[in-house]
């Protein structure tokens, strides 16, 4: 994209509402732009990380063998008060009463939603195991939205469901997520850690929080330093082989790591102490096990292999996919602006013609911006050259090509590494390699 | 996917409560769910084809210039007061009031909002022009939602908006997106006919409506039947080419085609009689041009060249991409089911194993399987040929590669083409070669 023409409106100023850096980020790369409170609109840089990082998520569910679906956002009153949580959940659910006065609301999550899909359409043993996913957009009415997109009102959230015909079944689904969730967020370019996490009353001891470390998390975390080098999310682990799903499971549950709601100092003295950390997690996801609550709640059965009813054994798995564009510039930032990691950045590249205006120049970065099409964004605005400089760190695509009418005259260009800083002196295509691997 | 783990419930029965074609059909596929009033659920075989609907709209968006944003889908009411829409728009508005009994509303469109973003990014005549666009969630709290997802309350539509310094700007606007969206139908598989309509009290004549012909279509149409014959996505013209834009404008709205809003006898009268056709037609899509409305009730201004400000010309840009997949339904089916048009088809093709647990039919559906990947759907449900014929022919997946103990034991399969009914005997890589083209 041409940035002249581009709705990605950077701000030099810091803008007051914003207390963490993240937010700041956000606002001033010109991705989001707040439209009332905890809402935000994502412009056309923003909306390019949203959709990575969902295609990220999409690749790896359909690796683990969930299949997408979508559900509305708009749900109706009824199908939760078959579950009891209409009266159960507090003032964050948006209740709504449509022409008719008839009470809906905006789902929080749909776990009512698919049970009841699930009870319409599967009635055989034979037709499970299946577990179902949705990238949708929801409300959670916060009280006091903050920190940008890292608690919003309106989110867009992978929610998925596993539905299995017994509790080792049920197991499976569930350390199938584990494997996926860790190689969601490794191909992301970040660090989470899976920790063990409160359950509430049903789901034994089966729920798990994936935190990205930042010393701006909402939660105190305390884990191995192992985790900080460990392989997290290793390609040798197959889906269709029991024993690698429990063989991953066990290496990611051996060492310790738990939110301070589940921190266990027993358990933490047992860590050798130079691998004792303590910091700050931001929760980018959850997966959850619970049994049969809700198909006992809402009377989903289907027919056993001995012809006997029985309630299938569930499990939800959430990843914040909004969220995760805030967490990740948590974790990959510098004084300067963002540092995109390679998988999600908007853009491969942002190309600085420092001479806008001169032919030769503008001649060479339009060859360049033709060469790398929709990965570049092309910054041919006529400002000066410190507020290009400026503008490509804050944006933090991973390279800056840097256009000059000297280096032009000769046919080369400076290419600069956002995250190391490295910078050389290259010919075009020197410079495109580098920049398309 | 494997059918038989899958949420592709089909129904043998047709639902009671669908009154049309396309509902009945796309209950039947399972490819959705109502979930209230209105409000769907998209299952994995629906969904795919949303998909494929939403991003041949993206591709020819990106194409024509335009730039992808994401708007919230909860707006504030106080946006809706700065135009004087809010008091204007009638009971189909879903009014909200969160929990601090803020006025909110799920949007049904977003001149407001993006007017508002804008307003507070552009400042200067060089950022013009620009093209953007959205596809959201929104809501229309229809009286009486019916038709499926043809009226629907809770639907997914591609809403797009220009913003040029002046008239001429905004008609080279409007012809650019008379294009892009010839070319989105035309790839769709389907014919839309572009056709004069009504634009309200501002605008001109400058606002077309896009109808699928169908005869269950809500408007009354008549037109040229030339329509029926002549190119109407042309990959010919350029969109840097004005005299382009322009010489596919006048091709398009030189031929009489209007709804009955818009009919002109005397214009009629002129057709020659041969090529008078009466109909009915979805609408599929809607251009408009409104001029300075919303830059000037909500005091959108630039600097102009001259140093003075001016408010922008804006156009608006509609595509109704979950209302299209009923609509070409509509105008794609047989008695048996739907004939999806290659581009938005959920699958490719439907495997059809016609003796579950013969060892050779298995082994050679599984290889079948193994080398379509995530374009087929492998029917391998415990069923009789007879329900895996009907259920193919229901889905309307463009080839059906049915496989039975006789032919596998030769290494032959029957490949049937949906749309025309013919059949072959083929061995294995022909019949690939078939399906993959």
């Amino acid at each position: 994209m041409r940035l002249s023409r581009s709705l990605i409106p950077t701000l030099k100023e810091t803008p007051a509402e914003a207390q963490i850096v993240s937010h700041r980020l956000m606002l001033r790369a010109g991705l989001i732009r707040q439209q009332s409170a905890g809402i935000y609109a994502w412009l056309p840089a923003g909306l390019r990380v949203l959709h990575n990082i969902a295609n990220i998520v999409r690749e790896e569910q359909a690796r683990a063998g969930s299949q997408e679906i979508l559900m509305p956002t708009i749900q109706s009153a009824e199908l939760w008060r078959e579950s009891g949580r209409y009266d159960a959940y507090g003032p964050e659910m948006l209740r709504i009463r449509d022409r008719h006065d008839r009470e809906m609301l905006y789902g929080p999550t749909n776990e009512e939603m698919l049970t009841a899909i699930m009870r319409d359409s599967v009635q055989s043993y034979r037709d499970l195991p299946q577990m179902l996913y949705q990238i949708q957009w929801k409300f959670r009415d916060e009280v006091r939205p903050r920190f940008g997109v890292l608690r919003g009102r309106e989110f867009y959230m992978k929610d998925g469901y596993s539905f299995d015909l017994d509790y080792e079944g049920a197991v499976e689904s569930y350390r199938r997520m584990m494997l996926a969730y860790m190689r969601t967020f490794k191909r992301m370019g970040v660090r989470a850690v899976p920790m063990r996490a409160d359950t509430g009353p049903i789901g034994g001891n089966l729920s798990h929080e994936f935190h990205i470390l930042a010393p701006t998390g909402e939660s105190g975390v305390f884990y191995d330093s192992s985790f900080e080098t460990i392989e997290l999310g290793d390609d040798a682990y197959d889906y269709e082989a029991r024993a690698d799903l429990d063989a991953f499971f066990d290496r990611m549950t051996s060492l310790y790591a738990a939110t301070d709601e589940k921190h266990d100092e027993a358990a933490w003295a047992k860590v050798p102490e130079d691998r004792r950390r303590e910091g700050r997690g931001i929760e980018v996801g959850q997966i959850f096990y619970f049994g049969t609550k809700y198909s006992q709640a809402m009377n989903f059965t289907v027919v056993g292999p001995d012809g006997a009813r029985l309630h299938p054994e569930m499990g939800s798995y959430g990843i914040g996919v909004s969220r995760l564009t805030g967490a990740i510039i948590e974790a990959s930032h510098d004084e300067a602006g963002i540092i995109w990691p390679d998988a999600i950045a908007p853009f491969r590249a942002s190309i600085l013609n420092l001479r806008q205006g001169d032919q030769v120049t503008d001649a060479l970065c339009e060859r360049i911006y033709d060469a790398l099409g929709r990965d570049a964004l092309y910054d041919d605005r006529e400002a000066r050259a410190g507020e290009k400089f400026a503008d490509a760190d804050l944006m933090g695509h991973p390279w800056q090509v840097i256009v000059g009418p000297r280096g032009a005259a000769k046919g080369q260009v400076e290419l600069k590494h956002r995250r190391t800083g490295e910078r050389a002196e290259l010919d075009i295509e020197s410079a495109l390699a580098k920049v398309r691997v």
